[in-house]
């Protein structure tokens, strides 16, 4: 087991930029293809991507893929924000373990190994096959009232994240796919997003699993009092995304720039995912062009997260249950791209006429 | 060798409706599924048509799949209507039969069967490997001057892509994949959508695989005026198929019949399939609730198409090559919804909380 100690910044430190000569090369090669210029549309823009990342064209196919689901709990739910109970998060971890969740079955079908992390699980959660304990503490405070965890915490679960990606990496993974799990996060991600976008609580506040008027509007009232908090004692990312974030929260963005740092395609989810990728973006900017967004999620901070980062989503098939479910079934989709550019026909290859 | 002769016809005696028990059980059954109700959004929705296909909750995974790409010319070219030469639809069906062209690296990846189906090249065909000589006639007649083709040829037409239909079901194939190949196809398919859906030709004509706009208007000219022609000389759909169709068309609306009539779903992929889709409900207006839409095209008669037949694509990334190509990429994500219901743990099952 690597020391996640300096994990995060080791990958900071080793991030370097999308390797835009084998983009081009990319799209060049797309166009030497037996289709018409273009024709393949968001799946061509997707394989031109893929070759900047890894820095080859045609780009290696990102498989195998390792989905890592960072578990934790959040004080949070102290406000109401969410119908569901707390020990939901460890009765989850258990179904992960044991293959039971959306995310096993998707994972699988996709080819995708899943590990099951848990940084913050407010109640204990036994040892399972495919479990890491890397519990940094039981559950974040409640953000309404102050600040989550402190910024060693936050650094701590940034650290676990870039280690989980390192370890994927040197275990074989070409692909990375965030994956999360923690009753009553979509109100850190909220915040974050409001945080690091400058929208307003009540644009990126949504209903999450299922909540009615009264309880969104709660929510949208702890957003507003922990960004103002929050953006009220400096701009510093780690103070932010320590102030309104989560464990798991902060995990998955050492995960994205782990992975990145390991010029490893990052397949990012829905909104608890973007909201980590903001702060993950924040902290270590080049990190985004390593990311590919899976789904457009209905929740409204989720668009405005992919508008901020410049993504487009592969599906938007209004998927709005998070732990890495969107991610998991575009994977083919990111596979196809860069099948495509290494096993298509050219037009001289083949003998085809081009068009006049 | 099946007999083609009266396939279409025996076909369209069989169809019957979805079975809305089953996908009523399906719906039931993902509401106990480890998960917020209705949190996999559209997955869902496709989960229970796939339970009202097969008659059955948990449904079969729609595997193994198998691609039928029908090839024919379309005499309309001499209007100038596409950049491309005819000479490239054989050339095409050299390339798909070597496995290179972009429908055959979506379909290896989804681990789908190519099957190319000659039903009306203008120019003679080598035999090949997986190449099936249908050839009713070698391309159709110029639809901006008269009948693309005789009533008699239309239902040739419809009887070989049904009879492909239940040899790739006879053979073990649990899902159908339409597929074309056509230099100018796109021109009948906007005339077929013009007739079956009351636009207008401005409305449904588009770029095609990339026209200039005196070349769109010209398009548009012809559209008009094959569609006067049909519409004028009555409703019968057949009738109109012959008149403004296209071969391949023809055989994708018996192929599409023919799959309905099994029982097994069929996944249409872009602009012409669906003028396919349109020109077989008219004929057999069942056969919709046994298709799935595998992606929203580009071309605006798509959308009209989609919209007309209540059809909701699984994915929109702007892809107009057709080949089958948008409807191989969206095929994973089919399969994924069968297995949600297949394998996913139920609240009871797992010992899992429900929300307060």
């Amino acid at each position: 087991m690597p020391d996640a100690v300096g994990s995060f910044d080791r990958a900071r430190a080793a991030l370097g930029a999308p390797d835009a000569a084998a983009g081009a090369d990319a799209l060049a090669l797309h166009d030497r293809l037996t289709k018409p210029r273009g024709a393949l549309g968001g799946l061509e823009a997707l394989g031109v991507r893929l070759a900047a990342v890894a820095g080859a064209c045609p780009p290696p196919v990102p498989e195998p893929a390792t989905v890592a689901v960072f578990a934790g709990d959040h004080g949070v739910l102290a406000e109401g924000v969410s119908p569901w109970p707390q020990e939901v998060t460890a009765q989850m971890v258990v179904n992960l373990c044991a293959g039971g969740a959306a995310v096993n079955v998707l994972a699988r079908h996709a080819g995708a190994a899943v590990t099951v992390v848990d940084v913050g699980v407010a109640t204990p959660v036994e040892p399972a096959p495919g479990l890491l304990d890397r519990k940094i503490r039981p559950g974040t405070a409640n953000l309404a009232t102050g600040a989550a965890m402190t910024g060693e915490e936050a650094a701590r679960a940034l650290d676990v994240g870039a280690e989980v990606a390192a370890t994927a990496v040197a275990g074989g993974a070409r692909c990375l796919v965030t994956g999360d799990m923690g009753i009553g996060n979509t109100t850190p991600s909220a915040a974050l997003i409001a945080a690091f976008t400058g929208r307003l609580p009540e644009e990126v506040t949504g209903r999450g699993t299922g909540i009615d008027d009264s309880t969104w509007a709660r929510k949208v009232e702890v957003v507003r009092a922990a960004v103002d908090r929050a953006t009220g004692q400096g701009c510093d990312p780690l103070e932010i995304l320590a102030s309104v974030g989560g464990l798991e929260i902060a995990a998955l963005a050492g995960f994205a720039v782990g992975g990145a740092a390991a010029r490893v395609p990052v397949l990012v989810d829905g909104v608890v995912a973007l909201a980590a990728l903001l702060a993950a973006a924040a902290l270590a900017p080049p990190v985004v062009g390593f990311c590919f967004a899976g789904h457009r999620s209905p929740e409204p901070g989720a668009s405005m997260a992919l508008g901020f980062l410049g993504l487009d989503p592969v599906l938007d098939l209004g998927l709005r249950l998070g732990e890495g479910t969107g991610a998991c079934l575009a994977l083919p989709v990111l596979q196809a791209a860069a099948k495509v550019l290494r096993e298509m026909a050219t037009f001289d290859g083949a003998g085809v006429t081009r068009k006049t």
